[in-house]
């Protein structure tokens, strides 16, 4: 008996997300959307994580407009979407009331699947958007963060899993953004969840392909049971991206598994981003090919680059060995994070700091919010004494509290707020952008109206000029791109 | 029990072939090579393929200066090579004196691991260098060529393991150089080797990693019972070239197999080519990323580009198409040869012919000899009316006798001419060059005393000129990179 394993295709949201910095228009997605409708997927990848800021600061494009056509444009398929839990899309903790609207709107405007994760695995971040999902009878897949400490073992994962399952979730999804989950990992974190959990619970696998394993960790992940796994057309795959959608299906030919999507069309939806992805050059990822060295340093590409940025930006652009150093001892003090958007780079700026002024002797306000636990609670203990730093330097005490709890209902100042600005038309949705991006949704209601940019360039015109992004078309003054 | 599993390294080889046609110059691979010898391969692959011609055809370099000093710069490795049977490193067949003297002089020079291949699969071609290799008390890897095919099964692939190994052969290599490779079949085969052979018979494997797959194939091997795997340093690794040493590496952990190199001596291997890399920019493979369209057309992706010049020489561009239907019909009636040099060029080119100018009205002389047994027995019977056709063509009738039987003893005519060219040294060596290339080797002695070239360059200096692979140094006039 064959079994088939369904597909998460991550064209439309994660795969530009990792290589064209979130950059790609709507526009250019719209032709490929009649064959990733048709093509067999599970569901479709297509909103959310940084899609939502990308769009009203670099695309003058209305995300909410961009579900709205995704849904019109993919009838036959679910739509699926990353939402970071109580933080929803933004960068800070709402309250219930503001991420309850936030799920509403995202499902009566067409979204299916609800991703939801927390950055620092700590649950009660993830309860009350699984909570919302579920009001809305759309489907929440609760989250499990994959990373390498002392403290991740396979027990501490199934656990987690076990407490997702309880939480209602129609499905866990296993996510390792940093592409350091092993082959043997995958088969043993995946086997213990279907173990504990039952058989019946769905689990769906979401890797990055940075340092080349990971293909065959999602093969070892369907062997033990695996029911989904994401990955996006090979045009617009690898890198810091994904694992290609046609090598996935090759590799299961003949192997008591299969994957049944259309061959035709996903040529030709290759076709269509491999004509596509030039054009976007001046946002593509450096990286090409692996990079291994995160399985030692568990610090990855991006972090280094922010860290290699800071030091320079102090004149101590030799001293990066140094960090590398601290980082593992910084993520030690603070109860081993995963290193994930925000907690690598609050790290790693802390590591940053301690190199260059002393350890501790200066300590950024978000060093000084995860150290007191206003991210939520790390997954082990924090150092006593940098906790303590903490509290004294930012004048607060350490919290035990779920970060929600300490919040006021917001939902009113926030559409005061929202409704004052020219451009905003009033709509919950409009409310909700202003609520996750209140810097940047001001001047995204003021031009919206000018309509969408495409910051496609056409690969001749781009060659004779700088690297850089700046934008074509009739806008190109946007301010946004600096 | 954790099974150690042994690495061969690519990147002296088959990884700059693959990636950069070829061109790497010697004093690049110099600093290399410390590191190289002491990180734990079993063998390095260093010599052979395409490396002999590209080093006097060129480089300026002798071939076999270049094998002895790899001889000592890597005094505790294993040298190991890419030996084409009968053909030598050639394109025609050699008499059997030929042979023998070659791989003396390999043997004598350092090589030590002799990997031998027949294009199609004839193990009468590969007979008489296993032999050799054996009298001078070398290893000698009897190699098998994967394809896909109806008439290639595991089975088929089995027996000629088993006749590999009853030739005396100390190892059998399954060689994916098309990236065909599909993990099922690799454990499929695999496995029936060691059933049918005996466990103690050492298997390796050699893929690429072009599709995208191969890398999970090379864990179905290693499940089913391979020793060895072929890898290349992530700088020069992907794409058309060879899955990462790195990666391979860390997909084993946990998993009851290891492999047990330095990684800190990968490292610096790793950034050695990685800073290397980029001055071969001119040289190197469009393609990146991964293309699976060979698993459905079975046509390899160097073999379209060559029909699609003919095409294009013959102003029919448009119809490439055609000839996609037309090289499985050409490959058929052929009686099913694997698709690698030459025989890939024989069917590509005989494809092309038959649509420009009807089927099989005109043939080219390579493929009258491939129809007519001239390169050895093809897999399947061949078509009794394009045989009679070749027959008629060529003017000779088709044989059943090993293709080196009928060769008459040549190494005195060819030492004879060989001696009379200026610069030759009327060395063994310098013979056996002449024997391979008589085209290019009377060029290349008489300008060999200048010294080797360089052909690559400093990225920023190559950014302003047009594409292309002009040389820098003193000898940029060297005709032979037209
Ligand atoms: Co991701
Ligand atoms: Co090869």
């Amino acid at each position: 008996m064959t079994k088939t394993i369904d597909i998460t295709e991550l064209c439309l949201r994660d795969a530009h997300q990792s290589l064209l910095a979130t950059r790609m228009a709507m526009e250019d997605m719209v032709p490929a959307c009649a064959d990733i409708d048709q093509a067999g997927y599970w569901s479709v990848e297509c909103w959310g994580g940084a899609t939502f800021d990308a769009c009203i600061r670099f695309l003058n494009e209305d995300p909410w407009e961009r579900l709205r056509q995704f849904r019109t444009l993919l009838p036959n398929s679910r739509l699926q979407m990353l939402l970071r839990g109580q933080n929803l899309l933004g960068y800070r903790h709402y309250e219930d009331s503001v991420v309850d609207r936030f799920v509403d709107r995202a499902a009566v405007n067409g979204m299916d699947v609800f991703r939801i994760f927390d950055a620092l695995n700590d649950i009660r971040n993830i309860r009350h958007s699984v909570q919302a999902v579920r009001r809305n009878g759309k489907h929440a897949q609760g989250t499990i963060c994959y990373t390498v400490s002392p403290l991740h073992t396979t027990e501490t994962f199934v656990e987690m899993a076990e407490r997702l399952v309880e939480l209602g979730c129609d499905s866990i999804c296993l996510k390792d953004m940093a592409a350091l989950l092993k082959p043997q990992a995958a088969f043993d974190i995946v086997k213990g969840i279907k173990t504990r959990c039952g058989e019946a619970v769905r689990i769906h696998v979401h890797t990055h392909a940075t340092t080349g394993v990971t293909l065959v960790s999602l093969m070892k992940a369907i062997e033990a049971g695996a029911d989904c796994v994401d990955t996006a057309i090979s045009s617009l795959s690898l890198g810091p991206g994904h694992n290609p959608t046609e090598s996935l299906v090759a590799m299961l030919d003949g192997t008591g598994f299969q994957a049944t999507l259309d061959k035709d069309r996903l040529h030709r939806i290759k076709n269509h981003f491999a004509a596509l992805r030039p054009r976007y050059q001046a946002f593509m990822s450096n990286i090409i090919g692996v990079e291994t060295d995160i399985f030692d340093s568990q610090i990855p590409g991006g972090m280094i680059s922010n860290m290699e940025s800071q030091l320079k930006q102090q004149g101590a652009g030799d001293r990066l060995e140094e960090v590398f150093f601290e980082v593992p001892r910084v993520r030690e003090d603070a109860g081993f994070p995963p290193l994930v958007t925000p907690s690598s780079q609050i790290v790693g700026t802390q590591a940053v700091f301690n190199v260059l002024m002393g350890r501790y002797k200066v300590m950024s306000s978000e060093f000084a919010d995860l150290m007191l636990g206003y991210y939520g609670k790390t997954p082990g203990e924090r150092d006593p004494e940098v906790l303590a730093m903490a509290a004294a330097q930012a004048h607060k005490p350490a919290i035990l509290e779920r970060p929600a709890d300490l919040l006021k209902p917001e939902w009113e100042a926030l559409q005061t707020a929202a409704c004052a600005l020219p451009g905003c038309d009033s709509s919950e949705e409009d409310v909700l952008t202003y609520a996750m991006f209140p810097q940047v949704a001001p001047g995204f209601f003021g031009k919206r109206a000018q309509g969408p940019l495409n910051l496609g360039r056409d690969p001749e015109a781009a060659a004779p000029a700088s690297a850089g992004g700046a934008p074509t078309g009739a806008q190109s003054g946007d301010k946004a791109l600096r």
